[in-house]
């Protein structure tokens, strides 16, 4: 297990890497340069144009094992969310102050695809066959990213067993969380238009933020579910109002808003946008709706058991399965391979001086490790 | 009744001076010059800053009759809206085209102080006194109007005992409206504040949105009244929502709204702003109340006959009493004195090629000259 160390000298390459999404390029350069010696044999593509959230490259990195051996995948991503103003040093400059590693992309997520690689790097090939699906866009529009990859890994017939993403799942400790599932996303454009008029005379107008109201009052007021077993209860956020009406006299001709949703799976994102469009409908606007995600779920089964297993073996505590917080790629790996999600701790993503412990990197190599060698044994359904 | 013929050269001489709100210098210096050789003395004084509205010239002209006689007066404007672009000739050269008159002020309301001129100028000194109480800020901010005029009619004790306001308050044809009341008109800005955050974490939010819904929910439902023999139910209409939020995954701290009453003589303005202020709180919210206006009612009786007996008399038709529309500067003067408006034909005012009908100014001057006559012989309450 000395080599798992690796993780530290690897994530300090891919940091050292500036790759604000969707990246391409140096990044891709620096994996590749890691997992060539290792047996990896790299299939990257480059997709998409500017005007359509490209160019985005994808590496789908596969060592295959014996004839007739499983497949484990390991999945994440490269590039990172810009770093805004204000850091100690400079995010794409890895540096260590005491016990931590700072730079973007330390946990969300070079530190975990670093350890996937430190990993790999300890698992003999007789063990079976290894993939990593990195895509370079994950972070932004999402179009060129792990659906492009889906594709690729379909055409190959490269379609593993089992399949673990490393966003940083852990909340104040590396172990304590992990995550079989997420909701689903959708957000909702509303808007009624009216017709424009003088406040002193309504009758001759028909004021559109009346009806926008009743209709926001309606949906705010919708109890989506009550939750599941594994599923917080569905929840509708109303995120943005507009009219944009400077005249204190006038009735104005339009009005806006936005709604978000977070669903279970007691829904689809498509019975949502079609339910909200009959509401607002019948307040006499229309409703835009763009499904973000469809919520997922690989059910409590071997496959849990054996991630919180290697957590345990790793850190002595048992991870909490939960499907809270926002999506990740997950939402499209499911549709070819049950998907569980596990990573460091998420306390510094996208923030300031986003940093990672030390030591987590090396532990969370050791518990991938496992969990790769306890999927590519079988001892899953 | 041949000088009334006067009232399209006074017109003419008004719209030549650029006045647009607020109005100081040669307008005035016009209208001292139609005033002094009919005997009237000027008190002319200016008011304000340009930092409040101001620099706001008022004329306070008076024309004393006998010791002891009766007391009338015109009010009204001279300034004017901005004539905005793509007038057919010079919004500032007064220009007859067929039996129209064209000119920025042609109907609100350079036309009507020329017709006061004219009328006065037919009136014998030994009828009563007579005033015009003229302001160059009543399209603008009105702080340094009417309410300053008030002040100098108080101080000098010219007090009238009745007052006509020559506002365009005729619809299709001159005479077939005058306005013995206007309702009262308050805005309030609303604003929630809330706790921001991402929407798939909701419980470490507030949603101010959420709060800001509710409340204008409530008060968009609420019924004022019924309305009363002489005002239209009082109403509520929202003018304005704003969040301003781009971020489709946050929930944001702050949302705001505006909302405009206007309301007839059931109200006031201060107990339409506590109420309110209760609801906004109620719904963790505050409300920023501005009463531009009380509503005012000269009640049927002896005034209101004596204008339509005027107006009959001069155009054949019956006035309509209507309480309708936006403010205007009665709503101080009420507080003095007993006021009903009545002017020209409404339809072009604030417009391009905003035009009067000569013939209306001269009908305009003659009902003007009968009311003046009527209120001073004291055919009153
Ligand atoms: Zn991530
Ligand atoms: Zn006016």
């Amino acid at each position: 297990m000395d080599k798992t160390s690796d993780a530290l000298a690897h994530a300090r390459a891919l940091i050292a890497c500036e790759s604000v999404t969707p990246a391409t390029g140096a990044v891709f350069d620096a994996l590749e340069a890691m997992l060539a010696p290792l047996g990896f044999e790299c299939h990257r593509f480059v997709r998409g144009d500017a005007d359509e959230g490209g160019p985005v490259e994808n590496c789908l990195a596969v060592r295959r094992g014996p004839e007739g051996s499983r497949h484990f995948a390991f999945a994440g991503h490269v590039d990172v969310v810009p770093p805004g103003e204000g850091w100690t040093s400079d995010p794409f400059e890895p540096e260590i102050r005491g016990d931590l590693l700072y730079g973007r992309g330390a946990v969300d997520m070079k530190g975990a695809v670093a350890a996937m690689v430190a990993a790999a790097g300890e698992i003999p090939r007789e063990a079976g066959t290894i993939s990593l699906i990195i895509t370079g866009d994950e972070e932004g529009m999402g179009i060129h990213g792990t659906r492009a990859l889906i594709d690729v890994i379909r055409e190959r017939g490269e379609i593993p067993d089992l399949c673990l993403v490393g966003e940083p799942t852990s909340v104040n400790r590396l172990g304590d969380m992990m995550k079989p599932g997420r909701r689903g996303s959708i957000n909702v454009w509303l808007e009624v238009e009216g017709v424009q008029g003088h406040v002193a005379y309504p009758h001759l107008a028909d004021n559109p933020v009346s009806k926008l109201v009743a209709m926001l009052s309606e949906l705010d007021a919708l109890v989506l579910d009550e939750g599941t077993d594994w599923f917080q209860p569905s929840n509708l956020e109303i995120t943005d109002l507009e009219v944009g009406n400077a005249a204190h006299n006038v009735i104005p001709r339009k009005a806006r808003a936005r709604i978000s949703i977070r669903f279970n799976d007691l829904h689809t994102g498509q019975a949502l946008a079609d339910m909200v469009s009959a509401i607002a409908q019948r307040h006499g606007g229309t409703a835009k709706p763009v499904i973000s995600g469809e919520p997922f779920l690989t059910p409590p089964g071997r496959f849990q058991d054996l991630v919180a297993a290697a957590v345990k073996a790793e850190t002595g505590i048992e991870p909490q399965p939960s499907t809270s917080g926002g999506t990740s790629d997950a939402r499209f790996l499911k549709d070819i391979v049950p998907v569980i999600e596990f990573g460091l701790v998420n306390a510094t993503m996208h923030k300031l001086d986003e940093a990672v412990a030390v030591a987590d990197l090396e532990t969370l190599a050791r518990i991938y490790r496992r969990i790769a060698l306890a999927a590519l044994a079988g001892d899953t359904e």
